[in-house]
């Protein structure tokens, strides 16, 4: 998920029938309507379909959706629901339908729920999963929780293979196969290519740690706050524009020999950022839109018409898990540097606190241990 | 090329150096400035680099961008050009360094002028040539006239099959390509697929022709006039929509079981028709834009940027013509059904009145002979 | 499936295990060991597994497959097995994990089963599911019968739209997602180019029937049997050539004008008709390998080391049927012409006589109605 | 280019005119007939065509295919040829179409020549242009010398970036586009996938580098020479496998869980390693061929025809040139690595003596100087 405002298409919350028996109860972050939270006791969650599983979780972690949720803009998201899409622990129990997965495997939870069956799961498009896509931590409970119940489990779960460091796989629920698939693939990122990425917060990291998986000559990292781009420089951006100035445009146009970049990635979410964009894009190149959008933006084509150019949105379908799992293990990244902060699940109200005053805190990625 | 304003990315009129030669006088149609054409006298012309070629015309048509420059719209293009970009003829001489071609060789002249040897050519960009591109006509003398000079010939001009129609291969210098390469290509047309084009003038049912190559399911045309729409329907449209009374979108997404179209060919350049576009895409589906436009768009980014969509822009790069040109010799279509009207050249002043009052005179293409 | 001998790779049959209730009698066409076969009284299927469906047949079909299934060529096939991989029915009982159908859903079968979980699934390579692939009629029992079970009948059943052709539909089981995955997708056909397709059999001119689908300008059937060349004449070749004098390269070079065909595809699975391919693809071609061989080829690297070619291998992995059965609806393609007979289940095995003496009866393909 | 033997498609050596003009003499490398050379005081080579440029060279290399001329295995290349086809230089002197080049400008040679203008060309196969192609060092006179002519500058000459490494731009003339698209490309190897190179020699070991501009997960390196599986380690190699035993296939499966290899990359050409190649590709893998290879191969059609694989056949055709330039001046890759050794032009034949011997002298890329 990336975030900005009312951030998903509508799907029908049909899997989120209640337990049949009683599970027990757990510690769970619970949205109580816009502003509104708390860490509660909650019923644990049971097997209510053939397809179910339930996982234990062990790490999970806080997105900018979730900040999201609590100002009130995700519709979908009613009070009393257990938010968070992201995480990694073990089977606890499964559904009579589950066959890829037992009680005691160590599986990574994939943001996006999959039923592998639909026309759109079909044709790789999860997100659009005629009874998935995101609707963990939004339609149905989430995995800020001790249990999480998973439907379509066998699809929308992942073996964490032996010896991998789980906390780096928590990377890969979301953050990284979104940077990767909306920025990354979309944005057609190839060897030699220039890019930009406007947005150097954990989504434009993620973009500019997954590009350099099909080595870019430049990565142009662009950003209002200085540490960021400073953190961008450590990730490997091999140039820095502070865009404070309002002269972004002039920076990159200057850096790319007045050609524009082939790929710009944006990953912010306002029209200021894709405007930028528009700006610097080269004459056959593609804007490959990561940032969730809350208006409407200009499209400039009285300009672009005759430029050759793609323009790309996506809702992550996290069809790269498994890839991106072989660049983890493989050591080609190392999603472990976009994690920041820990906290146990006790405290997860600071680690809601921290995430959330990142320019103050410099947060970039918050564990919440269980 | 397609039109409605100020089409073109600026290029280097270098080739367009003077004759050193005097040829002789030929009939040619000139640009006058804003509201003004004359059909003249005017010097023949000769070779001015080794690339060039001077080919004799046989004949030519008129484009909609023609009646823009018409109507001031188009600055790179000074009082005193002949106008004209598209045509057939044989052949006169050619400059040192052309090896495809000799006098006397029947040729179709594409729109784009093409170099073969910067970046952009070798990308299969011919559109942003950097010494070509879309200058003919427009940077340079053009067509509408009894010969014309045409910059890297090799690579701009194609040889005319044996037993070819030559009036039909008039089609192949801009409006096919046009239609296939912006829309169709673009838009990734596919055996099975629901493409709507919004527009059924010239270039919309050039898109309407050579989408057939790709066999789609539905072909949805959408225009505001109903004789278009009717021609449309002989064309091969499945389905068509007269969007006259503001519920085209509406129309769209009830003959699609409200799942919208694959593909989304923007034929008319103006913001209601993107919108449209814009309403009736499905998730994992393309616009694929044709239009020239004049003003920006509104772009639905806090809609469409979960959908998984992508918008594609294009000038025309006549990289299939040699295609193009494969499928009409073996029938597949038949471009001569864009053909309306025959004209003398000198009866061009005729000829403009007639395809410029296209909506009374019911006039796609005009031909005008040498 | 398309057939010489030994067909396919190793399966574990794990879904096959016995019904756990007594569904009745059926009669059923028994593979009975080397050349012996019978039709006989079975016991009905019943469900073994939550994702499993039970189908009545209405229609089914024979693949020559099956003939060498009865030569004993296809050692994953043990006597007693019921044969048939193709069919349409309605469903009669399905598992508690099967969401996407219901008794009395009207269904096409396709030839491939697949889980829609495993890797292979995921990347689209149904034919290699893990637990599926090409199982039906060979590792567990088949279609040519009055009940059959469908293992993960949720991604192996297809629905049939409202007013299809049913009979049509049976050869979107295999034979023509055969030709067109294998054939034509691999062999990348497209508008303008030219086509050899050496097999006029069933599977041969299923491939021409769906390479129209791309509007290639040249197709060149090549065959033994001057009846199946001017079948394929009816069907859309544009050229045929008979090879019985051995000089079929001679033949298809001359009618291309010495420069080869851009996709050679091979429907028959013997060293002399893959020697061919290779003899007439073009520089910068495709050899689509449909054929089922029993015997390895030379490869001629010490030629083709430098002409930039693909070849390419594929047991179907019916990932186009939604696809196909848009272009059957919207009548771009007319499935019936491969039907020559038609027999009731009680007479199947005079419809084995039919299809097995193609030669002499000119059969394609025979329904059988149950 | 690569080598074994008769290593290529013939081209009408139209272009090689002799000068018009005497231009004095020049040091050059001279083949004899088989197993004769000679270093030679030669003509200097002038313009014979518009589109001629003459390079003064710096730098250029020995390829294992002048080897294989040398044996008398090039039919094409006849007594009396200068050798080589690999180089960096300065533009000399350039003919009247020449528009990219001037005197004094630094320019990488390319070893295919390419006219920009035929459809081979258009379609990006440069290697088998019409009138070009690999020529230069086999069908004229090549680089081993002081100067050399470059027909078709425009297109087959690279400016050399301010700035560069020339020795190392030396390795983009043949052996970098070589393994890259052959391998690499045709390959398709991509982030997370498992490769294996058979043939660590200088082309294997191009492949080895280019290969991780793709980030896959596993290189596994296969020769018969540790010591040339040890440089391969220091390149990138994941895993290495002797192949001495005759059980190189049973390792590589070992070493992937029996699931063979995404993609086979086929760099030696010989039977046994393409033998190799087939044994180890997984299902829905490529085998890309690089060897030239001097006989036929058997193709495991009866194992491989359900199998989903590919196999690419490519003469290298040098249009990633432009791309790899970049990635090394973003230092993605360094070439630098491939060289081992360095003589002045007047040693030549000690160079060859090194070249030829490699694996006595450990050789890999040997610079000559001049």
């Amino acid at each position: 998920m990336t975030a900005t405002t009312i951030p998903k298409p509508a799907h029908p919350a049909k899997l989120n029938a209640s337990p049949s028996i009683d599970a027990g109860t757990m510690k769970a972050l619970v949205y109580r309507g816009p502003g509104k939270k708390a860490l509660e006791d909650h019923p644990r969650p049971g097997i209510t379909a053939p397809g179910d599983a339930i996982v234990k979780i062990w790490k999970t972690t806080i997105c900018g959706t979730d900040l999201h949720i609590l100002k009130g803009d995700v519709p979908t998201c009613q009070p009393g629901r257990i938010l968070g899409h992201e995480g990694v622990g073990v089977i606890d129990e499964v559904g009579a339908a589950v066959t890829a997965f037992k009680p005691g495997d160590r599986v990574l939870i994939s943001c996006i729920t999959a039923c592998g069956k639909c026309e759109y799961c079909r044709r790789g498009m999860y997100s659009h999963c005629t009874t998935g896509g995101w609707i963990l931590g939004n339609e149905i409970d989430g995995t800020q929780a001790e249990y999480v119940r998973i439907p379509h489990a066998d699809t929308s779960l992942y073996p964490i293979p032996q010896g991998a460091d789980e906390e780096a796989l928590v990377m890969l629920s979301d953050i990284l196969p979104t940077g990767f698939e909306c920025g990354v693939l979309n944005g057609k990122v190839a060897p030699g290519s220039t890019v930009a990425i406007v947005g150097s917060g954990p989504i434009g990291l993620a973009a500019l740690l997954t590009a350099q998986l099909y080595s870019p000559a430049e990565i142009i990292m662009v950003d209002l706050d200085d540490n960021r781009l400073e953190v961008a420089r450590t990730f490997g951006a091999t140039q820095t524009v502070n865009s404070k100035d309002g002269k972004a445009a002039d920076a990159v146009m200057a850096m790319t020999g007045k050609r524009g970049v082939d790929t710009a990635i944006e990953a912010v979410g306002i029209p200021a950022t894709f405007e930028l964009c528009q700006a610097i894009v080269a004459p056959g190149g593609t804007i490959a839109n990561i940032g969730v959008h809350g208006a409407k933006v200009d499209l400039h084509l009285e300009r672009l018409w005759s430029h050759n150019i793609a323009i790309t949105t996506r809702l992550v379908d996290t069809v790269t898990t498994a890839m991106l799992l072989k660049t983890v293990q493989s050591k080609k990244i190392d999603p472990t540097r976009l994690i920041t902060d820990h906290y146990e699940l006790d405290r997860i109200l600071d680690a809601y606190e921290t995430f959330g005053n990142a320019a103050k805190t410099k947060a970039l990625k918050v564990i919440i241990e269980t």
